[in-house]
């Protein structure tokens, strides 16, 4: 079995006002995805799950290393001895479901500090405050404003950009992407999946993987709304400018504030909303 | 400060072709929920936290129940004593952001079950399978065909009078729903949230608190995709019809095959697809 089945054909019903039609569909695969960190710690061997995540097959190693990266688990490309599917513990179709994350020897890995993470970040503490907060002890900064600089009308153009590099969306109309622009607004990569967060995690993944974090020139955008989990994870990877064809939640809007990274929101027609870090648009 | 406060006001730029104006919008709050459940289990007091979500502040005892109630830790109106915030613990505007649910005296709780479970339903198991077996063991069984049937020509109609009652969509642009109507599509319930799953667990969480389930006569209808966990949620409260404005993901249209729910995407510009559970349509 190829662990990269996007999608499965469905016999389904479509009913059209009073026509009732048999038919085939396509529909995105969701399956669940169990991330292990592997290594020693003080002559000590572990191998611990670290998270389960329904996602859609395919990019499963730039999904586990953005995912580390983004929880600040992984710092550089450098750390990382290899990524492997861990077969034959699950026989058939299942069998690519498990992604196992192996540290270079001599890499510390604090298994506390993954604890405190999970619930500071993703699993995100226990108020707005207390999460920016961690977010800032995570290492993250405040963007200076000067970089990159996008032009104001390039913005709108961006989502038709990337709807035409979504091959999934375009089969099953129900997926998320996340795609990383230059800010001439030149399309560097675009990853798609059930889950936003996961998409986004892709993305970071790739880079991350590529050794092209920091991303300090770039602007990412997603086909959703955009929550504090989005704009954790740009700033992560250090993008200053995040839009979203979707709306901003107030956390994600309080974040971008918080670390003058510049958010757009509802780009669509023509339009969008500028909601922090106005002073990188010219 | 309320703890029912869905929305805040921003200033932000506002940006269309070549114009740019400074105005105000509304953005859907998002803020993290901590659920704590405690009891007495052989004599032994415990106070745990179970479960950490990002949500939309307001219906937060009805999200605490619907969510402990679909994972299969609550079972029946019964065994719930009370729901209550944890004020003072924190101070200021987040200090309605931990709610603790306590069992009745004398009612069992395993937390071997409840790691179980969570690992097994949201957080999902290592394979589709496996889930699937999981859901099973939960008690839930397959719904008998017969109930209730629903008009086809009555689908197309739902999401219009969800859209009415959706007061944060309307501001915000950027919130999920979950609706509940009757086989003749009378509209039941709302409940919005910038979580998908949040949306469906307080709306289960006001019909487990009115002690209305489980609900083998109600349609729910969700406004974005539907996905195995909104599926999923379905089923433990014993919901025979979901219909969804955006897509179905391939393990959600699995688990609604295996228990025989019928499930309708795409419902939007006069048109459905269905998926599974045929025969529910009239």
């Amino acid at each position: 079995m190829h662990p990269k089945r996007h999608l499965v054909q469905l016999h389904i019903l479509k009913v059209t006002g009073e026509s009732v039609a048999r038919t085939k569909d396509q529909v995105a695969v969701e399956e669940p995805l169990e991330i292990r960190l592997s290594g020693e710690n003080d002559g000590q061997r572990f191998d611990q799950n670290v998270s389960v995540t329904m996602r859609t097959p395919g990019d499963d190693f730039e999904l586990a290393a953005g995912f580390l990266f983004t929880e600040g688990i992984l710092r550089t490309r450098d750390e990382l001895h290899e990524i492997t599917y861990c077969v034959g513990a699950n026989k058939g179709a299942q069998q690519y479901n498990v992604v196992r994350v192996r540290l270079k020897p001599g890499v510390s890995f604090d298994p506390q500090r993954l604890q405190r993470n999970f619930y500071a970040t993703s699993s995100c503490g226990i108020c707005g405050k207390a999460s920016l907060e961690s977010i800032r002890t995570l290492g993250c900064i405040e963007l200076p404003p000067d970089m990159p600089r996008v032009k104001k009308n390039l913005i709108p153009l961006l989502p038709a950009v990337l709807l035409k590099q979504q091959s999934l969306f375009e089969k099953t109309g129900g997926i998320h992407a996340a795609a990383l622009f230059d800010a001439h607004g030149n399309l560097l990569s675009v990853r798609e999946d059930v889950g936003r967060h996961n998409a986004v995690d892709k993305l970071m993944g790739e880079q991350f993987l590529a050794d092209a974090v920091p991303l300090h020139a770039r602007l990412m955008l997603v086909s959703g709304r955009t929550s504090f989990e989005v704009l954790q994870k740009a700033l992560a990877a250090g993008i200053p400018f995040v839009a979203g064809v979707g709306a901003p939640s107030s956390l994600a809007v309080d974040l971008a504030r918080e670390f003058n990274l510049t958010l757009c929101g509802f780009v669509r027609d023509g339009r969008f909303n500028v909601y922090s870090g106005e002073a990188r648009l010219v």
